[in-house]
Protein backbone atom coordinates (compact mmCIF):
# COMPACT_ATOMS: atom_id res chain seq x y z
CA UNK A 1 0.00 0.00 0.00
CA UNK A 2 2.61 2.17 0.89
CA UNK A 3 4.36 1.78 -2.51
CA UNK A 4 0.95 2.46 -3.92
CA UNK A 5 0.81 5.88 -2.42
CA UNK A 6 5.02 6.14 -3.11
CA UNK A 7 4.07 5.71 -6.90
CA UNK A 8 0.56 7.73 -7.16
CA UNK A 9 3.01 10.68 -5.79
CA UNK A 10 5.94 10.16 -8.05
CA UNK A 11 3.11 9.53 -11.02
CA UNK A 12 1.54 13.17 -10.01
CA UNK A 13 5.09 14.87 -10.00
CA UNK A 14 5.73 13.55 -13.34
CA UNK A 15 2.46 14.31 -14.98
CA UNK A 16 2.68 18.16 -13.32
CA UNK A 17 6.40 17.96 -14.46
CA UNK A 18 4.70 17.13 -18.21
CA UNK A 19 2.53 20.14 -18.19
CA UNK A 20 5.27 22.92 -17.04
CA UNK A 21 7.01 21.62 -19.87
CA UNK A 22 4.44 21.81 -22.81
CA UNK A 23 3.51 25.16 -20.94
CA UNK A 24 7.02 26.62 -21.14
CA UNK A 25 7.67 25.36 -24.45
CA UNK A 26 4.61 27.18 -25.80
CA UNK A 27 5.05 30.30 -23.70
CA UNK A 28 8.57 30.84 -24.88
CA UNK A 29 8.14 30.58 -28.78
CA UNK A 30 5.01 32.28 -28.56
CA UNK A 31 5.63 35.19 -26.12
CA UNK A 32 9.52 35.41 -27.03
CA UNK A 33 10.01 34.14 -30.62
CA UNK A 34 6.46 35.40 -32.05
CA UNK A 35 4.58 32.76 -32.48
CA UNK A 36 3.84 30.36 -35.41
CA UNK A 37 2.97 30.00 -38.50
CA UNK A 38 2.97 27.14 -41.60
CA UNK A 39 4.71 29.94 -43.97
CA UNK A 40 8.65 29.46 -44.05
CA UNK A 41 9.41 31.91 -41.60
CA UNK A 42 11.11 32.02 -38.05
CA UNK A 43 7.11 31.34 -36.97
CA UNK A 44 7.37 28.35 -38.86
CA UNK A 45 10.52 27.04 -36.75
CA UNK A 46 8.40 27.76 -33.60
CA UNK A 47 6.83 24.65 -34.23
CA UNK A 48 10.15 22.52 -33.64
CA UNK A 49 10.62 22.66 -30.00
CA UNK A 50 7.04 22.51 -29.26
CA UNK A 51 6.31 19.36 -31.10
CA UNK A 52 9.64 17.76 -30.27
CA UNK A 53 9.27 18.63 -26.49
CA UNK A 54 4.96 17.67 -26.57
CA UNK A 55 6.31 14.25 -28.89
CA UNK A 56 9.10 13.02 -27.95
CA UNK A 57 9.66 13.65 -24.04
CA UNK A 58 6.16 14.46 -22.60
CA UNK A 59 3.66 12.20 -24.58
CA UNK A 60 6.72 9.42 -25.14
CA UNK A 61 7.80 9.74 -21.30
CA UNK A 62 3.89 8.86 -20.00
CA UNK A 63 3.40 6.75 -22.44
CA UNK A 64 6.24 4.08 -21.23
CA UNK A 65 5.08 4.22 -17.58
CA UNK A 66 1.37 3.35 -18.69
CA UNK A 67 2.24 -0.15 -17.35
CA UNK A 68 3.76 1.26 -14.29
CA UNK A 69 0.09 2.32 -13.04
CA UNK A 70 -1.27 -0.32 -10.70
CA UNK A 71 -5.08 1.39 -12.15
CA UNK A 72 -4.16 -0.84 -15.19
CA UNK A 73 -2.89 -4.02 -13.38
CA UNK A 74 -6.81 -5.75 -12.47
CA UNK A 75 -8.03 -5.68 -16.05
CA UNK A 76 -7.04 -7.49 -19.82
CA UNK A 77 -3.71 -6.61 -20.70
CA UNK A 78 -4.91 -5.88 -24.30
CA UNK A 79 -6.79 -2.15 -24.02
CA UNK A 80 -3.69 -1.32 -22.29
CA UNK A 81 -1.37 -2.43 -24.61
CA UNK A 82 -3.15 -0.84 -27.31
CA UNK A 83 -3.19 2.57 -25.50
CA UNK A 84 0.53 2.16 -25.04
CA UNK A 85 0.85 1.50 -28.77
CA UNK A 86 -1.58 4.47 -29.67
CA UNK A 87 0.01 7.18 -26.91
CA UNK A 88 3.51 5.97 -28.85
CA UNK A 89 1.84 6.59 -32.49
CA UNK A 90 1.02 10.02 -31.40
CA UNK A 91 4.00 10.81 -29.68
CA UNK A 92 5.59 9.63 -33.55
CA UNK A 93 3.06 11.51 -35.55
CA UNK A 94 4.14 14.70 -33.61
CA UNK A 95 7.85 14.22 -33.70
CA UNK A 96 7.44 13.95 -37.22
CA UNK A 97 5.67 17.20 -37.34
CA UNK A 98 8.39 18.82 -35.74
CA UNK A 99 10.58 17.45 -37.74
CA UNK A 100 8.59 19.02 -40.91
CA UNK A 101 8.72 22.22 -39.26
CA UNK A 102 12.45 22.63 -39.23
CA UNK A 103 13.41 20.97 -42.15
CA UNK A 104 10.68 22.96 -44.30
CA UNK A 105 11.84 26.13 -42.42
CA UNK A 106 15.74 25.30 -43.18
CA UNK A 107 14.59 24.67 -46.51
CA UNK A 108 12.35 27.87 -47.17
CA UNK A 109 16.31 30.18 -46.05
CA UNK A 110 18.38 28.16 -47.79
CA UNK A 111 19.87 26.95 -44.56
CA UNK A 112 21.59 23.02 -44.47
CA UNK A 113 20.01 20.22 -43.04
CA UNK A 114 21.28 17.58 -40.29
CA UNK A 115 25.15 19.10 -39.75
CA UNK A 116 24.89 19.81 -36.17
CA UNK A 117 25.59 16.93 -33.00
CA UNK A 118 22.00 18.18 -32.26
CA UNK A 119 20.77 17.37 -35.50
CA UNK A 120 22.66 13.93 -35.91
CA UNK A 121 21.81 12.70 -32.15
CA UNK A 122 18.38 13.92 -32.97
CA UNK A 123 17.86 12.31 -36.35
CA UNK A 124 19.37 8.68 -34.57
CA UNK A 125 16.75 9.61 -31.89
CA UNK A 126 13.81 9.58 -33.80
CA UNK A 127 15.28 6.77 -36.24
CA UNK A 128 15.16 4.46 -33.15
CA UNK A 129 12.12 5.48 -31.83
CA UNK A 130 10.55 4.26 -35.72
CA UNK A 131 12.53 1.12 -35.62
CA UNK A 132 11.02 0.62 -31.47
CA UNK A 133 8.02 1.25 -32.60
CA UNK A 134 7.30 -1.36 -35.37
CA UNK A 135 9.41 -3.81 -33.04
CA UNK A 136 6.89 -3.37 -30.47
CA UNK A 137 4.19 -3.38 -32.73
CA UNK A 138 5.06 -6.51 -34.55
CA UNK A 139 6.23 -8.14 -30.98
CA UNK A 140 3.27 -7.50 -28.88
CA UNK A 141 0.37 -6.77 -30.85
CA UNK A 142 0.21 -9.34 -33.86
CA UNK A 143 -1.27 -12.48 -32.55
CA UNK A 144 0.78 -14.49 -34.68
CA UNK A 145 4.15 -13.50 -32.95
CA UNK A 146 5.13 -16.52 -30.56
CA UNK A 147 4.68 -15.70 -27.07
CA UNK A 148 8.69 -17.24 -26.45
CA UNK A 149 9.22 -14.38 -29.16
CA UNK A 150 7.64 -11.80 -26.92
CA UNK A 151 9.61 -13.05 -23.83
CA UNK A 152 12.74 -12.86 -25.38
CA UNK A 153 12.49 -9.30 -26.93
CA UNK A 154 10.37 -7.54 -23.92
CA UNK A 155 13.93 -6.72 -21.77
CA UNK A 156 15.46 -5.12 -25.11
CA UNK A 157 11.89 -3.09 -25.69
CA UNK A 158 11.98 -2.06 -22.05
CA UNK A 159 15.50 -0.95 -21.67
CA UNK A 160 15.19 0.70 -25.47
CA UNK A 161 12.21 2.67 -24.40
CA UNK A 162 14.64 4.18 -21.45
CA UNK A 163 17.42 4.94 -23.80
CA UNK A 164 15.32 6.88 -26.56
CA UNK A 165 13.97 8.75 -23.47
CA UNK A 166 17.72 9.89 -22.54
CA UNK A 167 18.74 10.31 -26.23
CA UNK A 168 15.03 12.59 -26.26
CA UNK A 169 16.81 14.62 -23.67
CA UNK A 170 20.01 15.15 -25.18
CA UNK A 171 18.48 16.45 -28.50
CA UNK A 172 15.96 18.86 -26.55
CA UNK A 173 18.70 20.40 -24.78
CA UNK A 174 21.61 20.69 -27.09
CA UNK A 175 18.53 22.07 -29.28
CA UNK A 176 17.09 24.73 -26.61
CA UNK A 177 20.95 25.57 -25.83
CA UNK A 178 21.61 26.39 -30.17
CA UNK A 179 18.11 28.10 -30.28
CA UNK A 180 19.41 30.50 -27.39
CA UNK A 181 22.70 31.14 -28.66
CA UNK A 182 21.13 32.20 -32.34
CA UNK A 183 18.31 34.44 -30.84
CA UNK A 184 20.27 35.59 -28.05
CA UNK A 185 22.87 38.11 -29.86
CA UNK A 186 23.72 41.49 -28.94
CA UNK A 187 22.32 44.23 -31.19
CA UNK A 188 19.77 41.93 -32.78
CA UNK A 189 16.36 43.07 -32.28
CA UNK A 190 17.26 45.37 -29.40
CA UNK A 191 17.43 41.53 -27.45
CA UNK A 192 19.89 41.36 -24.49
CA UNK A 193 22.64 38.63 -25.41
CA UNK A 194 22.09 35.10 -23.72
CA UNK A 195 25.28 35.92 -21.35
CA UNK A 196 22.88 38.79 -19.61
CA UNK A 197 20.25 36.48 -18.84
CA UNK A 198 17.24 37.82 -20.20
CA UNK A 199 13.68 36.98 -19.28
CA UNK A 200 13.42 34.84 -22.35
CA UNK A 201 16.91 32.84 -21.59
CA UNK A 202 15.30 32.08 -17.79
CA UNK A 203 12.69 30.79 -19.22
CA UNK A 204 14.28 28.52 -21.93
CA UNK A 205 16.71 27.38 -19.51
CA UNK A 206 13.94 26.35 -16.90
CA UNK A 207 12.60 24.72 -19.64
CA UNK A 208 15.52 22.67 -20.00
CA UNK A 209 15.79 21.92 -16.23
CA UNK A 210 12.21 20.69 -15.96
CA UNK A 211 12.99 18.45 -19.46
CA UNK A 212 16.19 17.12 -17.06
CA UNK A 213 13.72 16.32 -13.96
CA UNK A 214 11.03 15.25 -16.18
CA UNK A 215 12.99 12.64 -17.70
CA UNK A 216 14.81 11.52 -14.53
CA UNK A 217 11.01 10.98 -12.67
CA UNK A 218 9.85 9.07 -15.59
CA UNK A 219 13.41 7.03 -15.46
CA UNK A 220 13.08 6.85 -11.96
CA UNK A 221 9.38 5.04 -12.64
CA UNK A 222 10.83 2.79 -14.97
CA UNK A 223 13.83 1.30 -12.91
CA UNK A 224 11.79 0.76 -9.70
CA UNK A 225 11.10 -2.97 -9.63
CA UNK A 226 8.80 -2.59 -6.74
CA UNK A 227 6.34 -0.46 -9.46
CA UNK A 228 6.62 -3.19 -11.72
CA UNK A 229 3.59 -4.48 -13.55
CA UNK A 230 3.43 -8.13 -11.64
CA UNK A 231 4.57 -10.85 -14.09
CA UNK A 232 2.26 -13.62 -12.40
CA UNK A 233 -0.66 -11.19 -13.97
CA UNK A 234 -3.71 -10.01 -13.35
CA UNK A 235 -6.62 -10.86 -15.01
CA UNK A 236 -10.19 -9.10 -13.73
CA UNK A 237 -8.32 -8.33 -10.02
CA UNK A 238 -7.06 -11.73 -9.95
CA UNK A 239 -3.44 -12.77 -10.00
CA UNK A 240 -2.91 -15.65 -12.51
CA UNK A 241 0.08 -17.02 -10.97
CA UNK A 242 0.59 -19.82 -13.60
CA UNK A 243 0.65 -19.66 -17.59
CA UNK A 244 0.62 -16.13 -17.60
CA UNK A 245 2.82 -15.01 -20.49
CA UNK A 246 3.72 -11.65 -19.11
CA UNK A 247 3.84 -10.26 -22.97
CA UNK B 1 30.07 -19.18 -18.97
CA UNK B 2 28.09 -17.41 -21.98
CA UNK B 3 27.16 -14.84 -19.54
CA UNK B 4 30.55 -14.02 -18.68
CA UNK B 5 31.83 -14.07 -22.39
CA UNK B 6 29.38 -11.95 -23.61
CA UNK B 7 30.27 -9.31 -20.40
CA UNK B 8 34.17 -9.16 -21.76
CA UNK B 9 32.82 -8.59 -25.12
CA UNK B 10 30.63 -5.83 -24.33
CA UNK B 11 33.27 -4.42 -21.30
CA UNK B 12 36.10 -4.74 -24.34
CA UNK B 13 33.90 -2.41 -26.42
CA UNK B 14 33.78 -0.33 -23.58
CA UNK B 15 37.07 0.19 -23.51
CA UNK B 16 37.38 0.91 -26.98
CA UNK B 17 35.19 3.82 -26.96
CA UNK B 18 36.56 5.00 -24.06
CA UNK B 19 40.11 5.36 -25.57
CA UNK B 20 38.47 6.74 -29.03
CA UNK B 21 36.67 9.34 -26.93
CA UNK B 22 39.98 10.49 -25.12
CA UNK B 23 41.82 10.48 -28.25
CA UNK B 24 39.30 12.26 -30.16
CA UNK B 25 38.96 15.03 -28.00
CA UNK B 26 42.56 15.45 -27.75
CA UNK B 27 43.20 15.57 -31.60
CA UNK B 28 39.79 17.92 -32.11
CA UNK B 29 41.29 20.48 -29.16
CA UNK B 30 45.51 19.93 -30.55
CA UNK B 31 44.77 19.79 -34.00
CA UNK B 32 41.90 22.29 -34.92
CA UNK B 33 41.62 24.32 -31.95
CA UNK B 34 45.23 24.85 -31.74
CA UNK B 35 46.32 23.13 -28.90
CA UNK B 36 46.66 24.11 -24.50
CA UNK B 37 47.81 26.77 -22.68
CA UNK B 38 47.29 27.91 -19.21
CA UNK B 39 47.38 31.61 -20.13
CA UNK B 40 43.85 32.56 -20.02
CA UNK B 41 43.71 32.14 -24.05
CA UNK B 42 41.28 30.29 -26.26
CA UNK B 43 43.94 27.36 -25.62
CA UNK B 44 42.96 27.74 -22.20
CA UNK B 45 39.57 26.68 -22.41
CA UNK B 46 40.80 23.96 -24.81
CA UNK B 47 41.64 21.66 -21.49
CA UNK B 48 37.67 22.07 -20.58
CA UNK B 49 36.32 19.69 -23.09
CA UNK B 50 39.18 17.52 -22.75
CA UNK B 51 39.04 17.26 -18.79
CA UNK B 52 35.46 17.06 -18.19
CA UNK B 53 35.30 14.43 -21.24
CA UNK B 54 38.02 12.10 -19.51
CA UNK B 55 36.81 12.51 -16.21
CA UNK B 56 33.15 12.67 -15.71
CA UNK B 57 32.30 10.54 -19.01
CA UNK B 58 35.16 7.87 -19.89
CA UNK B 59 36.79 7.63 -16.20
CA UNK B 60 33.27 8.24 -15.09
CA UNK B 61 31.55 5.53 -16.64
CA UNK B 62 34.79 2.71 -16.06
CA UNK B 63 34.43 3.31 -12.59
CA UNK B 64 30.98 2.71 -12.39
CA UNK B 65 30.99 -0.78 -13.71
CA UNK B 66 33.84 -1.88 -11.81
CA UNK B 67 31.81 -4.19 -9.82
CA UNK B 68 30.70 -5.86 -12.69
CA UNK B 69 34.09 -7.12 -13.70
CA UNK B 70 33.93 -11.11 -12.78
CA UNK B 71 37.13 -10.70 -12.49
CA UNK B 72 37.11 -8.43 -8.84
CA UNK B 73 34.15 -10.84 -7.63
CA UNK B 74 36.70 -14.25 -6.40
CA UNK B 75 38.35 -11.80 -3.96
CA UNK B 76 37.86 -9.17 -0.77
CA UNK B 77 35.36 -6.69 -2.00
CA UNK B 78 37.27 -4.10 0.03
CA UNK B 79 40.58 -3.45 -2.34
CA UNK B 80 37.94 -3.01 -4.91
CA UNK B 81 35.58 -0.45 -2.97
CA UNK B 82 38.65 1.71 -2.61
CA UNK B 83 39.59 1.42 -6.36
CA UNK B 84 36.17 2.32 -7.02
CA UNK B 85 35.54 5.13 -5.14
CA UNK B 86 39.89 5.99 -6.27
CA UNK B 87 39.14 6.00 -9.41
CA UNK B 88 35.82 8.15 -9.01
CA UNK B 89 37.68 10.33 -6.80
CA UNK B 90 40.29 11.39 -9.65
CA UNK B 91 37.26 11.76 -11.52
CA UNK B 92 36.39 14.23 -9.85
CA UNK B 93 39.66 16.07 -9.88
CA UNK B 94 39.60 15.63 -13.44
CA UNK B 95 35.98 17.26 -13.77
CA UNK B 96 37.43 20.14 -10.97
CA UNK B 97 40.23 20.58 -13.26
CA UNK B 98 38.22 21.10 -16.33
CA UNK B 99 35.56 23.63 -14.65
CA UNK B 100 38.95 25.67 -13.69
CA UNK B 101 39.79 25.85 -17.04
CA UNK B 102 36.38 27.50 -18.39
CA UNK B 103 36.08 29.63 -15.42
CA UNK B 104 39.69 30.85 -15.76
CA UNK B 105 39.44 31.55 -19.48
CA UNK B 106 36.14 33.13 -19.20
CA UNK B 107 37.13 35.50 -15.86
CA UNK B 108 40.63 36.73 -17.95
CA UNK B 109 38.46 37.54 -21.31
CA UNK B 110 35.76 39.33 -19.36
CA UNK B 111 32.67 36.21 -20.07
CA UNK B 112 29.95 36.16 -17.58
CA UNK B 113 30.43 32.33 -16.40
CA UNK B 114 26.68 29.63 -15.74
CA UNK B 115 24.67 31.77 -17.94
CA UNK B 116 23.99 28.94 -21.02
CA UNK B 117 21.99 25.87 -20.37
CA UNK B 118 24.64 23.60 -20.56
CA UNK B 119 26.50 25.68 -18.21
CA UNK B 120 23.22 25.04 -15.71
CA UNK B 121 22.88 21.18 -16.63
CA UNK B 122 26.96 20.99 -16.61
CA UNK B 123 27.27 22.17 -12.92
CA UNK B 124 24.24 20.60 -11.33
CA UNK B 125 25.76 17.22 -12.59
CA UNK B 126 29.31 18.06 -11.11
CA UNK B 127 27.21 18.98 -7.71
CA UNK B 128 25.32 16.01 -7.62
CA UNK B 129 28.35 14.07 -8.67
CA UNK B 130 29.90 15.72 -5.10
CA UNK B 131 27.49 14.88 -3.18
CA UNK B 132 27.27 11.40 -4.45
CA UNK B 133 30.92 10.70 -3.89
CA UNK B 134 31.05 12.02 -0.22
CA UNK B 135 27.67 9.82 0.57
CA UNK B 136 29.18 6.82 -0.99
CA UNK B 137 32.62 7.15 0.77
CA UNK B 138 30.74 8.14 4.23
CA UNK B 139 28.34 4.82 3.77
CA UNK B 140 30.49 2.41 2.07
CA UNK B 141 33.55 3.31 3.26
CA UNK B 142 33.80 4.61 7.18
CA UNK B 143 33.61 1.35 9.29
CA UNK B 144 31.44 2.97 11.54
CA UNK B 145 28.35 3.08 8.87
CA UNK B 146 26.07 0.47 10.14
CA UNK B 147 25.46 -2.00 7.56
CA UNK B 148 21.30 -1.83 7.19
CA UNK B 149 21.88 1.94 6.41
CA UNK B 150 24.61 0.83 4.23
CA UNK B 151 21.59 -1.67 2.61
CA UNK B 152 19.44 0.96 2.50
CA UNK B 153 21.29 3.52 0.66
CA UNK B 154 22.85 1.10 -2.27
CA UNK B 155 19.54 1.05 -4.85
CA UNK B 156 20.04 4.95 -4.58
CA UNK B 157 23.65 4.59 -4.82
CA UNK B 158 23.56 2.63 -8.28
CA UNK B 159 20.19 5.13 -9.65
CA UNK B 160 22.09 7.97 -8.90
CA UNK B 161 25.10 6.74 -10.67
CA UNK B 162 23.43 5.86 -13.61
CA UNK B 163 22.18 9.33 -13.80
CA UNK B 164 24.71 11.25 -12.85
CA UNK B 165 26.73 9.39 -16.40
CA UNK B 166 23.13 10.31 -18.17
CA UNK B 167 23.51 14.05 -17.16
CA UNK B 168 27.15 14.32 -18.15
CA UNK B 169 26.71 12.99 -21.55
CA UNK B 170 23.75 15.41 -21.53
CA UNK B 171 26.26 17.77 -20.99
CA UNK B 172 28.79 16.88 -22.80
CA UNK B 173 26.60 16.88 -26.02
CA UNK B 174 25.15 20.17 -25.47
CA UNK B 175 28.82 21.43 -24.66
CA UNK B 176 30.46 19.96 -27.74
CA UNK B 177 27.37 21.56 -30.27
CA UNK B 178 27.98 24.94 -28.21
CA UNK B 179 31.58 24.99 -29.33
CA UNK B 180 31.34 24.33 -32.79
CA UNK B 181 28.67 26.95 -33.31
CA UNK B 182 31.22 29.38 -31.46
CA UNK B 183 34.30 28.53 -33.52
CA UNK B 184 32.80 27.60 -36.63
CA UNK B 185 31.55 30.57 -38.61
CA UNK B 186 31.89 31.96 -42.14
CA UNK B 187 34.71 34.30 -42.59
CA UNK B 188 36.51 33.71 -39.33
CA UNK B 189 39.88 32.57 -39.28
CA UNK B 190 39.45 31.48 -42.95
CA UNK B 191 37.40 28.06 -41.28
CA UNK B 192 34.38 26.79 -43.35
CA UNK B 193 31.08 27.68 -41.24
CA UNK B 194 29.82 24.78 -39.05
CA UNK B 195 27.37 23.88 -41.38
CA UNK B 196 29.14 22.93 -44.47
CA UNK B 197 30.77 20.31 -42.26
CA UNK B 198 33.84 20.67 -42.49
CA UNK B 199 36.94 18.43 -41.22
CA UNK B 200 36.93 19.82 -37.40
CA UNK B 201 32.90 19.49 -37.17
CA UNK B 202 32.78 15.52 -38.22
CA UNK B 203 35.49 15.53 -35.93
CA UNK B 204 33.45 16.95 -33.22
CA UNK B 205 30.48 15.79 -33.89
CA UNK B 206 31.83 12.25 -34.44
CA UNK B 207 32.95 12.48 -30.57
CA UNK B 208 29.75 13.53 -29.89
CA UNK B 209 28.46 10.26 -31.25
CA UNK B 210 31.01 8.17 -29.58
CA UNK B 211 30.36 9.53 -26.14
CA UNK B 212 27.09 8.64 -26.90
CA UNK B 213 27.60 5.19 -27.73
CA UNK B 214 30.38 5.21 -25.12
CA UNK B 215 27.05 5.88 -22.51
CA UNK B 216 24.74 3.35 -23.54
CA UNK B 217 27.16 0.45 -23.24
CA UNK B 218 28.01 1.37 -19.57
CA UNK B 219 24.16 1.78 -18.75
CA UNK B 220 23.77 -1.50 -20.94
CA UNK B 221 26.69 -3.03 -18.70
CA UNK B 222 24.63 -1.68 -15.33
CA UNK B 223 21.22 -2.31 -15.90
CA UNK B 224 22.07 -6.35 -17.03
CA UNK B 225 20.91 -8.09 -14.14
CA UNK B 226 22.56 -11.37 -15.46
CA UNK B 227 26.19 -9.46 -15.10
CA UNK B 228 25.22 -7.41 -11.32
CA UNK B 229 27.99 -9.01 -8.70
CA UNK B 230 26.23 -11.79 -6.81
CA UNK B 231 24.32 -10.44 -3.58
CA UNK B 232 25.42 -13.64 -1.69
CA UNK B 233 29.01 -12.61 -2.47
CA UNK B 234 31.94 -14.66 -2.89
CA UNK B 235 35.31 -14.48 -0.76
CA UNK B 236 38.38 -15.52 -1.67
CA UNK B 237 36.58 -17.45 -4.55
CA UNK B 238 33.97 -19.49 -2.23
CA UNK B 239 30.18 -17.91 -2.65
CA UNK B 240 28.82 -16.99 1.40
CA UNK B 241 25.30 -17.46 1.11
CA UNK B 242 25.37 -15.84 5.03
CA UNK B 243 25.54 -13.02 6.67
CA UNK B 244 27.42 -11.17 3.77
CA UNK B 245 26.21 -7.59 4.17
CA UNK B 246 25.79 -6.87 -0.07
CA UNK B 247 27.06 -3.11 0.90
Amino acid sequence: MRGIVAFYLTYLLCLILGIICVALVVHWNYSYRGGFAWDGSAKHFNWHPVFMVTGMVVLYGNAAILYRIPLTWGHNKLPWKLLHAGLLLLSFILSVIGLCAVFNYHNANNISNLYSLHSWVGICTTALFTAQWVMGFSTFLLPCTPMSARAFIKPTHVWMGGIILVLSIVSCISGINEKLFFALKENTNGTLPYSALPPEAITANSLGVIIVAFGLVVLKILSNQIWQRPETGYEEGVYQPLGYDGS
